[in-house]
Formats: structure tokens, C-alpha cells, sequence
């Protein structure tokens, strides 16, 4: 029955030739790569105003400089991310360059910094995604939680399915959300200029308005500083790109960069020019309504805002399985990371990805400013450190152009640390330093499971020609309650297999184990049987003894102990029968030399 | 570790022989056996009032006459069970009187209604234990289901180290308790003659108050019996008393009901006379600040009150396990619940009692009000099955004055039955449906786990003369990963326990396949080889056909399958493998003839 339902959520098993690279061309590859970080578009600007309103009106000004700093940065991100492709045309995520020029702490870095983003994408995206519909639809915001947590196992199963070849389909969502928000801040703009600025516009003043401290603006910048998480995953799937892979890709971010300024200098513009301040609506929403009303361009708004973030999860669980099952592969994740599931994809990592972003959704109650102080530092880690790993690569490799690679690299490298620091200072108290105890914790895991593999690796090892399987003698045990069908299959089976045989009967008092002992001369006098009174009623105690004694003679032997196991026909009347064959195998697993087999019986009834 | 926390917990473990019936003298009885009934003083009176209150003042009066019937069929249950005690000096439940005298069904009935009522009586005691607690210190009003679950606990662990020596210690609290309410009374009643009855006592009017229904009357009266809940418990130990045994009982009975009636009457009258309604103070800490004030007295009051009240959870869990274990005795229930642990009680029925309690604790947060619909119910329908077990029994024995016994055991099983009907329909909607559903479900559960126990038994059964154990070929399957420690030591067993053995190799395509052969050529060129190319990376389905096909040619054979397993030095490494052992483990139990034999490899790291 469980596999039927996996047969038909699932589809069928993949065969492993089928696994090959889909090149995909520039006009997919932009929509699919770039949903991450256009999305952000929904909840970046919005960041930046809650920290900026509190102060009041005055302050939403700063909103404007703040953006032009944070476009500021994403063009010197896209420039270093160019070298990026460049020189990584097989695909350069930050856990590759890091390991590749900082060495393995740099990658782990990377590579822990990675995973939590990821996971924090799909919690942050989801959520927010659920915040644009219930803004739309207020009717749904008591659900927030359930929605964003289907939305997640929707698209892990979308996920284990393996939806590349849907591909197109998914293109979709982000033409429409670009060309709904162009449309919205060119409508706005217009409308601006025909109706003269709304009135309540406050006026700029020369000084810093009361309350504004410079940590409230760096805050208030870390805080948008989320609009550019996701620019670096054209990078990561460079080999994915039709040839000439190399240009292809870099003119690819160069679109994307183009179209995220422009969005994210538009709704801030809008924001600030409509005096929207965040509340229960999202100010994406609030701004459509503004221009549209509650008109058909109002829900195109929210809808593709919600597709496109939905879209964005689905980003992240491209990502993260791939990247757990290099690490996997590399030895510091658990193997079931590195294993292709029945659709070829790594289902592992899809499973694990969505169970730990539900766990955040349910933990934040779906809330995204609150998700927020956690995100972004992961993904400004690793732009800084794949920055840096170029900045010691060309001065390693010294190629062509060698020192102004370097400058454009170092100042992505210094400008991208510096908002790391910025992230983790201003945002410290309200959840960043669960990210920065985290990591650590990660890498030090990660140092750990790799030392545990190299060390069993060794252990197993063996010489062909030297280390040859022996036989070793070998002894039987069968615990028997009674005489019974059961104990006579145990019995047939313990003859089959040869080797001596002894029947261990463990009685609660003399008189048990005296009529046992005479019914079972009449039935099986060829099998030896050896008899103990339990005086505490346990059997595990006397088993374990009579185990001992076997080896007290001192001679290396192994001991075989035959545990019967009902197998009923219905399930539930399995918790009706005593558990003793499961609490012998769960005790007996933790002894050396002791092999349990499980000899089923199976009932009619 | 787990054992080492065992046995500080519950203490070592006990031999069979130290089982032995412990004679109790009735000065030890009455507070051990009556606490239950005793205590319910607590809760009763105020169940009671929280009908009438809302009506108004001037339906309060009410709550004598209520009051005054109940006291009449506690005398004629006395009278009843009294006559219980003479027929079964073995001790009476209503389990063993109902199966006795009205067959299966009746016994049935009977025992799943006591089943729920012994877990009500855990869940109410304990939640009016904390009430007590927190109207004396309404600090911890805010903790009370933590309290509630932490008492349970308590108590369970308590009971499953076994208490029944320390008893002496725990006949205090019901005699302090006596005391307690006896001086309540007592001062109380002083004080209205001495300061004449407070003026705010409503008069006393010849009609009905407005709203005061006939309905609303039978409901406090349904809801005042559960006062009466726990007399029973005396007649079902009669075998615990000193010789004469019948008479020490019957004797114990009888101060019982007079003890209760007084309390009963005396804190009706009291809660009438000081105008006492519920609030989130309980009626008889109420009381007790009215004439004690916030006195010592009165927190002798609520501290005994506590007391007895986890004693008499402690009464049920002394019962349960005994009734649960005779229904498994007969079959009726899964055999856990008649095996005795360490300390010879019937663990798994405490443990089952203690969790059943906590989950209604739990859900009804901890608030008695709400589970008393549920309770008395079942304690009503099991007084009614006895009675009318006796009835059935008179009638067909015809003992000496048979007529008279009859007629005394007719009156209580029809006036307990009209009490269950009552119950059942004025507190249908509030709860009493829950158990109306659950008691028919449980007998239907009940005769299901019975007959799979005989068709089970009936199917094991073997002749000892022409049954003997049979021995039939075997055959070895060795799934095999590589070549490598573990392989080398799962091969070196099945040497050891002959037979023929068959290494399994599964690849994942034709050069992995080809690379083994040749390296297994040079390794263990004596044991065959069979490989296998998996295109679905799948190892288990390869497996399962390799095991059909051994089947093929007829042969009625068993096919053993060694499944090599890592036993890691640290656990948390574990995770950190492969599970296909498991796997195979987990699947293969279900299939026909297949033995798994789990072969241990216990890692250095």
C-alpha cells in the first residue's frame, strides 16, 4: 500500500542511463536560475521600512539611499561572479571554491553557511509567498502556517518526482512577476506624474531625524540586503548552459542584475513615493492596491508574486541536495545524502530539506520578519568566501588581466564581509546568533562524521591475497517457551542449517521446568535441551548467562541464537503477543560474537 | 544507563517466591480502601452546586434534598455490597461477579467500564488534588496540568517499585483527612449557632425557581453521585482482610458509608449555610476561609485534601492492573498486561494507566469540571452489573432467605441503573457520549483479541507423538557490498554453519560487476559468486528476484539471508551509514521461509 502511494506521488523508478545534463537555452535558464533572487524583490524593500518606520515618517527618506547602496552592491557582486564563470565553467558554487583555494575549513565554512540558507530560503520564500496571497485574501491569514507548509510538501513532492523535464512550465511565473511589477512602477510612475506627488510626502531635512542612529541605518541595510540572496545561482550551474557556456552564462547575469536593479530601485521608489509602511499587508500589496485598486492587475500582483517565490523554494531544493551529496561524497555527510533515489534525484536531501524548513515555518509561525535576522548572513558568508578563494587563486595562478581580476574580486571580497559583520552585529539579539553558533557547530559535525568514515575506511580495509574469510567453530541456541508448531519450525530449521543445536528452556519454578523436561524426552530426545529456573521472572538475564557460560571454556567460537518471530496476517494483533523476540534481538545485537536470526513463523490467523 | 536510572527509580528486581497475599488489619483497610469514595467529598458537593448556581440563589436550596437522595443510595449500594462480600469472599469486582453470573457479555461490559473509570478516577483525582493545591496557593494556578502530570508520575513510579509495604504511612492521610472535615463541620456549625445563620442564606420558596428545570435537577443529582464513586472497593478486596474475613469487610463497609454520609451531608450543609458557589476556588477551600479564615487550619484542610486525593489515584492504580491482568488471563486483552516485571506488579498496566491519565489530563487541562461528565458513568454501569449478577445468582441458587437478598440487590441494581440512564442522558452532550461510544467499542476489541488468540492457539497446537521437527534443506544467501572486513567476517559464519552459500553481488553497471568478479576470483575463489547489475539502483528488488528464483525448481527449501551489521563504538555514528541492512531486515520479514540472520561487526570507531 506504501508503495502504491509512492508509485502514484512519485511516478515510477528511473533507470540510471537515463541520468544525463540537459542544456538548457539563456531564455529558461534566466527564469529558472534567477527566481531566487528576483523574488526577493517581494520582501527586500519591505525590510528595509520596517526597521526604518518605527522612527516615523521622516525617516522612510533613507529608504532611497539605502537602496542605491544595495544596488551598488549587487553590481559588484555580479561583476565578481562573472570571474566566477569564467573561471569555474564547470559550475563554482562556494563550497567548490572555497575547498578549491581556501582549503577544506574555507569550504566547510562555505558549505555549512550554504545549507542553512538554503533552508532558510525555502522557510522565507514559502512564507512570504503565503504572505502575498493572505494579503490579497485576508480570509486565509488565521491558516498561514498550514498553507506555507503545504506549499513545502507540495514542492518536495514536486521535487521527488523530479521536475526538470517540466522545466518549461516553470519559465512562466517569473516573465509574469517581472512584467506585472515593471507594469506596476511604470502605472505608478504615471500616475505620479499626472496627479503630482500625494501630499503626505514627507519633506527631506538636512540632519538625521531623532532616533535614526547609524545602527538603525546599517540595520535597516543589512535588512535589504536580503533583495540580493540568489545572485550567485547562475554561477552554480554554469555547465548547464547551451554553448558558449561561459558567455552565455555571464550575459545571463548580466540580465538578471539589470532586471533586479530596476525592480528593486522601483518598489522602493513606489514605497516611498505612495508613504507605504508595512503591516499585517505586504507592501508589495499594499503599493498595487494603491495603484490598481482591488482591480484584476491588483490579484495578477499577488499571484505571480506568489508563483515566483514558490519558484524560489524550488530554487533551493535544486540546490541543497546537490551540494549535501557532494559533502556526502567528500565524506562529511551521512551517506544517504550521496544516494540517487528511485527518480534519480538525491530524495534524501529533498526529504531533510523540506522536514527542516517546515520545522522552521511551524518554529517562526510562517512569520517572514522574524525569519529574516536569521537569513542573509549564511548567503553574505559565502559570497565573502568565494570571493576571497578567487582573490588567492589569481594570486596563486597569476593568469592574464591577473590584478584587475583581483581588485574587482578583493573589493567584492571586503564589501561582502563588511556586510556580514553589519548583519551579525545589528541583527545579533533577534536571531542571527543562532546562525552564528551554528556554523561552527556544523563544521566542527562535519570535521567529525569525515574523522569517523577515514577511521572505519582503515578498519575494513583488508589484504587480498592475505586476509582470507575462515571458518570458526560455531554454536546454536534456540530459546524455546514450550512445545509448539513455532518451536518445532525453530527446531527443523536449527537441523537444517547443522552445527550443534542446544534448546534453552527457561521456567518460572521447578515444576515448569520439570514437566518441560519430560514432554520434550517424548517429542525431541535427539535435541539437547538445557533447562533454568527464572527466579525474577526474566529471560533475557538467564539467556545472557547461559551465552557467557558457552565461552568460559575459552575457545573462540561464534554462537547463533534462533529468535521465532510471529508473523500475524493482520497487523495490529502483533502488539498482542508477548515482545520477547524483539527485547532478545534489540540486547543481543550489543554482544560480540552473536549472531540472531530470525526465524519467521508466519500465522494463518 | 537506562538500567542503572531502572533501578534507582523502581529498585532491583524481586524474586516470584516474595509474592505472597499481605493480611491487612481494618484500621489499615478502611483508609487504604475507602480513600477513593472518601475523597470524593472534595469534588462531589461542588459538582452539585455548579448545576444550580447559575440559576440563581434561590435554587441552592436544592442542593440538600439532591444531597439527602444521594445519601439514601449510598446507604442501599452499602447494603448491596455488603451482600457481595458474604458471596464472594474471594473478592467481588464487578468483573468476576458480572462473567460469573450474566456470562461473557455482562463480564465484558462490566470490565471495559471499569477500565475507563479507573482512568477517570486517576485523571479527576489528581486534577482535584491540584485544585486543592491551588486555591490554597493560587500561584500555581497557572501550572496546573504540569502539576497533575507530575503527581501521576509520581504515583506510577511509586507504584511500579511497589508500595504495598509502606502502607501504614499512607493510611494517614485519610484518617488526618476525617479529621480534618469532621473539625470543619463541626466549628462550622458552631459558629452559625453561636453567630446565628448569615443573612444572605436565600428563603426558602413552595414552587420551583424559574429555570429550574426537572432536568437541570436530575443533572446535579447524576453529577452529585460521583461521590458515591470508589465504595465498591472494599468488596473486591475481601481477601486482603484478617479473619473472620467477611465480617472485618462487611464491618469496614459499613463504617464507610456512615463516615461518607456524614461528610457528605456536613459539607452540603456547610457550602448551603456560608452561600458557597463555585469559582475558580474550589467549594471546599471556600469553606474552610469562611470558618477557618487563612488560618493553619485551613491549610491543614487543603493539604490533607491533596493528599487523600492522590491516594485515592493511587487506589486505581492498584486496581487496574489486577482487572487488566484477569481480562488477559482470559484472553480478553494483549499478554503484556498479565506478565509481572521486576518488582512482581503488573508493570505494563501501570505504565498503560499512568499515560491514559495523562493524555486526559492533558486534554481536558487538567479541569475537573469537564471530565466528570465522563466519569461516575462507567462506575454506575459496573455498580448495575453486579447488582443484578447477584440478582441472577439468588435466583437461580436459591440460598437461605434468598428472597430478602434478592429484594435488597433488586432496589440497588434498578435504582443504579436509573442512575446510569440519568447520567448518561443529562450529560450526554457534555461528554458522557465519549464513554457511551467507547464502552460497546472496547467489548467488540475485547472479543476480537480473544478469538485471535484461540484460532492462534488452535494453530500452534501439535501432537507430541507424530509432530516432531523436521529437517529441510537450506540455503545461504550472503549479499555482499565489496570485499572488505565485514564481508570477509559475514562469509567466514555462513563457513561455519554449512550449508550452501551464495554471495550476491548487486552493481550499479557492467564495469562495477566486472571489476568484482575478477578481484572475488583471486579472493574466495571456493565460495560462488552471483552478480547482478541493478539499473534502478535498488538492491532490494534484485534480492527479492535472486531469493524467487531459488524457489523456482520446486524444491520446498529455506533460504537463510546473513545481513551483515555495523555495530558502531559511539551510536550517533550509526546514522552515518547505509541503512540497507535494515532495509533488507525490515522487508524480507515479511516474505515466506526466508530466515535473516543478523551478522554482527562491531566497528573499533
Amino acid at each position: 500500500m506504501m508503495t502504491a502511494l509512492k508509485r502514484i506521488l512519485i511516478g515510477p523508478p528511473l533507470k540510471t542511463e537515463e541520468l544525463k545534463d540537459q542544456k538548457i537555452p539563456k531564455w529558461k535558464a534566466l527564469p529558472t536560475l534567477s527566481s531566487d533572487a528576483l523574488s526577493s524583490v517581494a520582501y527586500g524593500p519591505e525590510q528595509i521600512l520596517t526597521v526604518l518606520a518605527p522612527i516615523g515618517a521622516v525617516a522612510l527618506w533613507y529608504s532611497l539611499p539605502i537602496a542605491g547602496a544595495i544596488i551598488f552592491l549587487l553590481v559588484m557582486l555580479g561583476l565578481s561572479y562573472r570571474q566566477i564563470i569564467h573561471e569555474y565553467p564547470g559550475g563554482g558554487g562556494a563550497y567548490i571554491v572555497s575547498s578549491d583555494n581556501l582549503g577544506t575549513f574555507g569550504g566547510l565554512t562555505a558549505g555549512s553557511a550554504l545549507l542553512i540558507d538554503y533552508t532558510l530560503t525555502v522557510a522565507v520564500s514559502s512564507s512570504s509567498g503565503v504572505a502575498a496571497i493572505s494579503s490579497a485574501f485576508p480570509v486565509l491569514r488565521p491558516y498561514t502556517v498550514l498553507i506555507g507548509v503545504f506549499f513545502v510538501l507540495l514542492i518536495m513532492v514536486l521535487n521527488l518526482r523530479g521536475i526538470r523535464e517540466s522545466g518549461t512550465i516553470f519559465s512562466f511565473p517569473t516573465y509574469l512577476f517581472i512584467l506585472g511589477i515593471l507594469g506596476l512602477v511604470v502605472t505608478g510612475l504615471v500616475k505620479v506624474l499626472i496627479q503630482g506627488v500625494p501630499s503626505h510626502v514627507p519633506p527631506v531635512t538636512n540632519h538625521l531625524p531623532k532616533g535614526l542612529t547609524l545602527f538603525l541605518l546599517m540595520r535597516a541595510f543589512s535588512s535589504g540586503c536580503s533583495s540580493l540572496t540568489g545572485v550567485e545561482a547562475i554561477s552554480n550551474s554554469t555547465p548547464n548552459f547551451k554553448k558558449p557556456v561561459k558567455q552565455n552564462a555571464a550575459r545571463t547575469l548580466a540580465v538578471l542584475v539589470i532586471l533586479l536593479a530596476i525592480l528593486l530601485a522601483g518598489v522602493t521608489g513606489l514605497a516611498y513615493l505612495y508613504h507605504v509602511v508595512p503591516n499585517h499587508e505586504t507592501v508589495l500589496s499594499q503599493i498595487a492596491a494603491h495603484i490598481f485598486g482591488h482591480s484584476v492587475f491588483y490579484y495578477y500582483i499577488q499571484v505571480t508574486t506568489a508563483l515566483i517565490l514558490l519558484l524560489a523554494c524550488n530554487t533551493s531544493f535544486s540546490a541543497f541536495p546537490i551540494l549535501a551529496s557532494m559533502m556526502s561524497d567528500d565524506k562529511f555527510l551521512p551517506r544517504m545524502f550521496g544516494v540517487r533515489g528511485d527518480r534519480l534525484n538525491f530524495s534524501n536531501g529533498i526529504i531533510f530539506l523540506a522536514v527542516a524548513a517546515i520545522v522552521l515555518i511551524i518554529a517562526f509561525e510562517g512569520n517572514v520578519n522574524q525569519l529574516i535576522p536569521l537569513y542573509a548572513i549564511g548567503v553574505f558568508l559565502s559570497f565573502t568566501l568565494a570571493q576571497t578563494g578567487l582573490v588567492c587563486r589569481w594570486i596563486k595562478n597569476k593568469p592574464k588581466h591577473w590584478l584587475s581580476k583581483l581588485v574587482i574580486n578583493l573589493i567584492g571580497a571586503i564589501l561582502t564581509f563588511v556586510v556580514t559583520i553589519i548583519f551579525a552585529v545589528t541583527k545579533f539579539t533577534e536571531g542571527a546568533w543562532i546562525v552564528v553558533i551554528l556554523i561552527p557547530l556544523l563544521i566542527l559535525i562535519f570535521y567529525r562524521i569525515r574523522r569517523h568514515f577515514v577511521l572505519v575506511g582503515q578498519e575494513l580495509q583488508i589484504d587480498i591475497e592475505t586476509d582470507k574469510p575462515e571458518e570458526i567453530e560455531s554454536r546454536i541456541i534456540i530459546p524455546v517457551s514450550g512445545i509448539s508448531k513455532v518451536v518445532r519450525n525453530t527446531i527443523g530449521y536449527a537441523k537444517s542449517i547443522g552445527g550443534e543445536a542446544v534448546a534453552l528452556y527457561i521456567g518460572f519454578d521447578e515444576e515448569d521446568v520439570k514437566r518441560m523436561e519430560s514432554q520434550w524426552e517424548k517429542w525431541a530426545p535427539d535435541v539437547r535441551l538445557v533447562t533454568t529456573v527464572s527466579r525474577y521472572r526474566s529471560v533475557i538475564r538467564p539467556l545472557l548467562r547461559f551465552i557467557d557460560h558457552m565461552g568460559e571454556d575459552g575457545k573462540h567460537r561464534r554462537i547463533t541464537v534462533l529468535v521465532p518471530e510471529f508473523i500475524p496476517r493482520q497487523w495490529w494483533t502483533k502488539a498482542l503477543h508477548n515482545q520477547t523476540g524483539l527485547m532478545i534481538r534489540v540486547i543481543l545485537l550489543f554482544r560480540k560474537d552473536v549472531v540472531i536470526s530470525t526465524v519467521p513463523y508466519h500465522l494463518k490467523h
